[in-house]
């Protein structure tokens, strides 16, 4: 397929033409007409936060629940971007496998693996427990936020692709993830 | 609260109802006009670049440094996304914890240990120090690159995050970021 | 330089005035009329899929082919991000030095240095072999996305910045990336 799909208040100017493994995301945008008032094609934001409830240490897949608070508001975006950004120094969030929870077991096993936690670690903020310090390295090797395309009213994740909370703490609170949807 | 707040060049078509632990950003935009000339609701664009004076190896917590520089502008936008990129390979930026500063050492002990150096490192890119490989390795260890929600007119980040520089150089060089701004 | 370029439908209702090391963008973008058609600065999204053919297992450099297929189209933004997204958990996306080949190879190195494979690994996601459930830990390490500034429709990256695809399995397929542009 031959088209790189362009969405604007107004038609391109130039129909760009470039090789594309993806399907064309609005046929008819080419014909639009100057009315900038065209429902599909004028820039949108939207930003909510949500509460995900406490969970074990460890990785946990997180897109049913993630999908089941921003679906609906997802099915307004022909095209865009959904950012997630989860507000805490101590968790993570990274994309990875949906399917085999082994995965995610095995990843907990790395993390406790490369950062060394107890009478063993040299670290020296241990004043909130011996898994904080830890936690906050692991926040940051995986990060705390995401970056993922909205396709035709949904997050175009691949086949294998889904949402992970990894919880780094013991004893875990409620995790705030501020969402925010961009797009037409 | 059960707002999905959604902003645009013209009001939501359809009020969107959903799960929201956040407020209300702008209540009046479900009773805007469809004049695209509507102040608060037009998408806007802003970029600069930032420079950062070179700082000593380790991680250093550059928050102020930055909203000093893009604070004014910030309190443009009601709705929107920061992006903070990093034009370096050697250095990098993390969000971590914004308070005590032992969990800034305590993540450089970790990058060193993890990272070897010198006679024992089985690198061939050498010629340019013994530090430089292990800071290539380390910028992608923790990315170039962050994306901050803005709400209020104010990066929106948790009680206890903020920015981090991680300068994997000995000898560092002043430090440039790209700053860009999109939202309403 | 003490410029903010703001970029939107309409001029900036008050001029943005901060410290800025960069060009003015869009030195004209002050004195727009209020007409949302005006093309320079009316948002524009653009998104497809790219296929890269499959690499040997390590780091490669992919800027080349990258913006052999964008490149046309980042001509059309004078201010915008681009957001690359690799739907895969095998491999990643990660920005790092563009020159010496060696540091690709020495990143690889590391990578199979961190991560355990094969006998001595305690992994027990081993069904699709022993490269697999490793290939997933480098994947999060590194992540999926990257998010790029665009400046005068060029990548707006450093010197020695280039993009890499990381190939994580010793058998690998081809790899489909969906490109994300948005901007004016």
């Amino acid at each position: 397929m031959q088209t790189f799909v362009c969405f604007s208040g107004k038609p391109c100017l130039v129909p760009i033409l470039v090789k594309s493994q993806y399907n064309i995301l609005n046929p008819s945008s080419s014909t639009n007409t100057l009315r900038t008032a065209e429902p599909m094609t004028s820039p949108k934001w939207a930003q909510k936060t949500i509460m995900l409830p406490p969970q074990k240490r460890g990785c946990h897949l997180i897109t049913p629940k993630i999908l089941k608070d921003i679906e609906q508001d997802l099915s307004g975006f022909k095209c865009g971007l959904a950012h997630f950004f989860l507000q805490h120094t101590s968790a993570s969030l990274t994309i990875n496998e949906n399917y085999d929870s082994d995965v995610r077991e095995d990843t907990e096993t790395f993390l406790n693996k490369i950062v060394p936690e107890g009478r063993s670690a040299p670290w020296k903020h241990t004043m909130e427990g011996p898994d904080d310090m830890p936690a906050h390295i692991k926040s940051s090797m995986f990060g705390c936020s995401l970056m993922v395309p909205i396709t035709d009213g949904h997050l175009n994740m691949g086949t294998w692709q889904g949402i992970w909370l990894c919880e780094h703490r013991d004893h875990a609170t409620p995790r705030r993830v501020v969402v925010t949807l961009n797009g037409v």
